[in-house]
């Protein structure tokens, strides 16, 4: 079914926000700069969006379809290898990654209106994490840990690496190192 | 030796600094907010810092001193227990935790000011962590891991942990996860 005119320009205000975003942050980013950039006047772009946290909540929305745009999932279907597919993806999407670090970087002061979003995020990521693990790895994984103790180190290592990559994608192979990873976690016989 | 006034003024300018950082972001902190918050007007605020790229740079080397201020060390001595010490010391101090991953995540801004700031200090972390590493574990780790290359990990799993304990304190045990990764880490015999 082709999209409406309507549907076009939600997807076109959403792309512009994001790159607003990754060049200035939430924070920095105003209606105004949105709507130059996507050639509307303010009050037109209020007519999609009539907050500034409304367009956020739908970029963070938009986003967690994208990441799996290429690699498709249900949160049932996770495992190890797509995990991996998905890193090896983001390293060639900079600007999205971009966008969602300084995100999660600006969510975890108190006030922050995406910090619901990823805190509820954060927990069902843990969890499929931990099902993934399971799946792959059983109940005993490397160095005696449990699906549910390795499952807040997996994430942290797929986040933490990306501000490495972002800084200087030149001396941090996101890809690589995550694979290492993997190895680490493995049981050994 | 004693502090001379200036001293103090500027030391109460820097943690105003960071308290205003962690509330708002490195963007959206005004030399306005920051001069109100210490009592300054913002001409008298100027004479301290001609800047806020200025009082940025002077927050972040006055950070690294304070996150080592409970834990002395030079590069050379890092090691793994006090690895594991700092990160328990972090989970008391969530400000400046909240501060340091604020910035961070702003910092993959192409135009940030502290970019080059977070480049430089990520190339020595992993110098650092490696040495560290070597130490501990020899020159292979578990899953026939070289120094090198876990330390990337060991810098993502830090800072990824502190990102989701920011997020849910209750739900995520910065201290014990990271001492679960040192456990993984360490070569089996």
């Amino acid at each position: 079914m082709a999209r409406t005119r309507g549907e076009e320009r939600r997807a076109d205000i959403l792309r512009a926000t994001l790159e607003v975003i990754s060049e200035r942050g939430y924070r920095g980013t105003s209606l105004g700069a949105v709507a130059e950039r996507v050639g509307l006047t303010q009050q037109g772009l209020l007519h999609y969006f009539p907050t500034k946290e409304a367009l956020l909540i739908a970029v963070l929305e938009v986003r967690d379809q994208w990441d799996t745009a290429g690699v498709p999932h249900t949160p049932e279907t996770w495992n190890i290898e797509l995990l991996a597919t998905l890193v090896e993806y983001n390293a060639m999407r900079r600007g999205v990654v971009q966008t969602f670090s300084a995100l999660l970087g600006e969510s975890v002061a108190d006030d922050h209106p995406a910090r619901d979003f990823f805190t509820r995020r954060y927990v069902q990521t843990r969890e499929s994490m931990a099902a993934a693990l399971r799946a792959a790895f059983g109940e005993e994984l490397a160095g005696g840990l449990t699906p549910e103790q390795a499952a807040p180190l997996l994430t942290a290592v797929m986040d933490g690496l990306q501000y490495q990559w972002l800084l200087d994608p030149e001396a941090v192979d996101m890809s690589a190192a995550f694979r290492d990873f993997l190895v680490l976690l493995k049981p050994k016989d």
